[in-house]
């Protein structure tokens, strides 16, 4: 066959071709929301074939082999790791169109270099030797790949009870110049919400958690007071390693400013003598602590993320085998317009809204989502409200594409601070490649359409800065 | 004029017309979901005019009539049939851009051979007299429209109280050979979920209807165990008289798992006490019926077709006037993501889930629907779960698009169990055309975009898949 | 640089050159609903400068410009003029791709002249100067300005207690003659229904609304009752005045039928004795309220329009500084078909459904609506039930094309009574140039595509009808 990754892949005009390689190709990464795994980082993991690093934790994947008809043992299974990938070069032909079909084709290619065949049954063998030869490379460890890829920095997700040493070790690998990219953490306390104190095992669960809070904070959690405060004192400690961002993640968006501080603390008296509370309780709990994150990240000078609209574990079954990202989570719908903007007004009316970047699962919600943040830049930062790229089941090309063209509608795309991987995995970085080409050839054919001005100084420079710059200067990285 | 409907019609390069024609055209029809009447193939109904064929049950019609402002007396009034044909002629030429506009012309094409001429005031003379006598041929009488169009085998949509016995009698046929295309059952139990009896009238036709079912199960109906015994043993005799399918319709879909066996007899003693009952009341008994439909479907290995979101019956005047399927529904707003995942999830976790199509009719909802249902493939099919083709006001171009790419991006467009008619008139076949071209114009355009492979073995392949052989495996119908 | 709005500037095939050449270019004008000032029309304003007429009141500009990071002083402050048309010219170049990139360009071509070179710091010592002194032009004051775009008449959006008097005096000199430009009022009575009235200082500023109510009406305002007639009154009057329309603006849409008329008296009394009522009783009075008026535009051969779907003033910041309009506004969500269904249902039961035209923020709501909206034509009047065209947040390139396609493929496009620029500002008017530049666009390309008719008679009289004729004959307007 011919290659499949072509120089122009996606790219359909001469503009967006220009646009392209003379703007975006060489542009550096900064992946500013993943989860990778700081540890695996630090020791520099190796993967003994293809399998580990790309079918391991890939719910994405593990649906479509579901939706084929595979056997669970051979996505999640026992089975041995070549049988798993022989199952998945069965599916790849079937994913035709879909988002998987041309990250598999652009991560063989790179890293890998494999562009002069499909995966498919008849060619899994060549594919899973070629891979896993070159898995041995001291330069296809996972910082190898990541450097090689041009990745300047990536942020990890990281929990408030995390101690942060691998991105410690790793940021003083920086200094020492043994490794050049930089890992930071993000701050991600959705398990500090009492949302599972609902219900009598939740309490449990929270109480569990919380008390790793309290022992990483050194305090005694024995009040709501005392909650905040330690929860605060963890965000000073990410502060210190580094951390410039939170994450949130949200179903149904609610948030409520009901709640004196001493209800507060008597809804978390009912938590600590084990009665549940009441959804309603949970919700003032939770939009407080909520609240507070923003408020200290205002302080700090940091950026809120709000993933909202996941409904997650839908499958009980597969839920109590494997737990949670096996891939049985989907998108929720209702209304959310209303307390979205009533927090963000709270902490506009104080002064203390911080930069936020909103991503949404529905894209019924696109243009609300869009429209809402935008009542909220304030002139103080340029692109202070970001409309965050598609999220989840929307990073595919139609997907990128409505979040370009919405954004395009109510805001100013040249602001934007561009694409992230949202990955566990080190193969995932030609998603910002993926981006870069859908979105030089928008611009491209726009130019040669005459909806924009054909004139690349002007347009190139917008590639530029969505691609890189505006990120690095959106999070105030200090990079060369 | 020069012809309207060109080979190359909806085809735009010249990959899509080698994949019409020749992977898509010639493939026979299944169409698994239709609302055509087993009297009218029994009797292999004639029809004295083009009027009786085409408007008669026409309710896409019959709404741009009126927004043409036409009187409800060329519509569905008492004018003659002529005088109606000519009220349609005149609207046509005002349905530029509306799917009706394209169905005219390919039903006018395919099976009437009219492709000189659009339908307007001063063709209609002509038109009206060459349909006319080409309805006399025994060709064109309705099983001979169904065996022109290569239509292997359709599913009506029937009644738990109906005896069946014209499709008994078509099977018998299909035995002797006098006729060649199987006509199936569909087990549409809508009628027996008491959400009427919140209402006193409600009640009495409740009743009245379960006294129906009661006589067609030989059973006495006074219990709600005894209800559901009933309803189970339509089942099976549908399932003796070929049944593979059924099919559920819901405005904005609920479900709940409440209820008692006892709790549900006392709201059933109720009803049968001549008592309204709450909607929460009534919901409990829908949703153990439906519930109980979706086992006995997973145990006969039949299909669950979920229809969900229309609003009906809107104008009050017209109900009361014409009753139901007049031309007065639309599309239902809401959220219904989380009822639906739990009843998905209580069939997954029982190992009861059958085999499902959803389809949606507000397409806000096609990526939360398209997602949550991919939650539950269980690797025990390919394309379990089936997000349903572009449905009623979805049913046309951009609709038809849109399913594509949602279910591309959020599934296996390769296992899609592909097109169906929906519809009451034997003219609707061209529908399959009208699908098939749009889908190989889409996959000839991505091929030639290098957006997929530029390979028709593999492309063709799915293509045919799509058109006929996934839905004759997943159906399981045995057909030549 | 070469010219920017070039001929064919949002026109791909020649036979869209074709359709808005010799078919659209030169139809006049009737924009519908707009927000102009009937004085300043009256007084023929003269603006000093282009910030004043261009940047004065545009609440989209605004939010540009604090998306860019501008500070408040250059937007609403009070900076001098020149420096906010420099602030405005900092921030155009980064809204490539926003709807204000086009709008700058096409209203500096027209009626400035201006098409040699882009708005950006280089250029704004020249294009100010320019402006200006084409503003100094009688041709390009406000009457001037109208007269040289082609406008016949302009629907204002009115008080009910407006006197009217410029209208009068406007009216007053189309008959003598010394202006053509007709200037209607439309009834816009939001304020009148009791929503504020759930909170004290709602009381306060609605009984202060009310009491100029009765002084317009002539009348003591002491029942609900009077209110009725009071506000009846005023229908009367404007209808007088010329007015055709009502105009009703909702953030999620609500309506009920409960309350009778001593219910309404008993919360009506509330109000007076400075009791707040419940959200439940504002919903109840409204509604009966918004149904007297809808029985009055019928009775007169009015149109009704609504605007469903803003969420306004988000920003309580802005809001207490700068009030309403001030650029802090967006999309709300939330379901509304049931309640929109039977409002139109209960006045078409009563045969008192006027013309109707609806336009939705919310992109999400774009199908349920258009379908929902066609379940009420009667055959009376062809297009009766109006789906609007893409409005405030969807009033771009996208949510027209989206608008256009909805409409097709729910109803009959050719039936459309087109484009209004719900417009502050006299520079708006090449909003019609360009949705008449995309609808030429979408037709063109559907004929060289085969999917609807090579007929330039047929098609193009459908483009002059959207352009002009069906908005002057739906109105029933009488202009030469």
């Amino acid at each position: 066959m011919t290659q499949f990754i072509t120089d122009n892949f996606l790219l359909e005009t001469k503009s967006a071709e220009r646009l392209y390689f003379e703007y975006a190709e060489t542009m550096p990464i900064i992946d500013y929301h993943c989860h990778l795994s700081s540890l695996e980082v630090a020791t520099n993991r190796q993967f003994d074939n293809i399998t580990q690093i790309w079918l391991g934790g890939d719910h994405y994947k593990w649906r479509a082999m579901r939706a084929a008809g595979i056997h669970e043992k051979f996505i999640t299974g026992d089975a041995p790791d070549r049988e798993k990938f022989n199952a998945w070069a069965d599916v790849v032909p079937q994913t035709i169109r879909s988002p998987l079909f041309h990250w598999t084709m652009l991560e063989l290619n790179r890293p890998f270099g494999i562009n002069d065949r499909f995966l498919n049954p008849g060619t899994a063998d060549s594919i899973w030797s070629i891979c896993n030869e070159i898995l041995m490379n001291p330069l296809f460890h996972a910082r190898g790949i990541m450097e090689q890829m041009r990745v300047k920095l990536v942020c990890t997700t990281d929990d408030p009870v995390d101690d942060l040493k691998f991105h410690r070790q790793i940021a003083d690998e920086n200094q020492t110049g043994t490794f050049s990219v930089k890992v930071i953490p993000a701050f991600r306390p959705d398990k500090v919400l009492p949302w599972a104190c609902t219900a009598p095992e939740g309490i449990v669960s929270w109480k569990a958690y919380i008390e790793k809070l309290g022992i990483a904070a050194n305090a005694e959690i024995n009040s709501f007071a005392a909650l905040r405060a330690a929860l605060l004192s963890r965000h000073d400690y990410f502060h210190q390693n580094g951390c410039r961002i939170s994450d949130h993640g949200f179903g149904l968006f609610q948030w409520t400013e009901k709640g004196s501080d001493t209800e507060k603390e008597a809804i978390f008296a009912r938590i600590l003598n084990d009665q549940t509370i009441s959804p309603e309780d949970a919700l003032i709990l939770s939009s407080s602590l909520l609240t507070d994150i923003a408020v200290a990240n205002a302080e700090k000078n940091w950026t809120m993320q709000l993933h909202i609209g996941a409904l997650r574990n839908n499958s009980t079954r597969i839920f109590n085998t494997l737990g949670p990202d096996a891939g049985c989570d989907s998108i929720i719908d209702g209304p959310f317009a209303v307390p979205l903007s009533r927090f963000l007004d709270r902490l506009d009316r104080e002064e203390k809204l911080p930069k936020t970047i909103v991503y949404n699962l529905n894209p019924d919600s696109n243009y609300m989502l869009a429209a809402l943040i935008a009542n909220f830049n304030d002139g103080s930062y340029p692109g202070k409200m970001q409309y965050g790229s598609g999220w989840w089941f929307l990073d595919q090309k139609n997907g990128m594409e409505d979040q370009i063209n919405t954004l395009s509608n109510t805001g100013l795309l040249g602001r934007f601070v561009g694409m992230l991987t949202d990955s566990r995995s080190f193969l995932s970085y030609t998603r910002h490649e993926y981006f870069r080409r859908i979105l030089c050839n928008m611009l491209g054919n726009d130019m040669e359409k005459g909806l924009i001005p054909n004139d690349f100084d002007w347009i190139g420079k917008m590639v530029q800065d969505i691609s890189y710059n505006n990120a690095k200067e959106y999070f105030g990285f200090e990079l060369n």
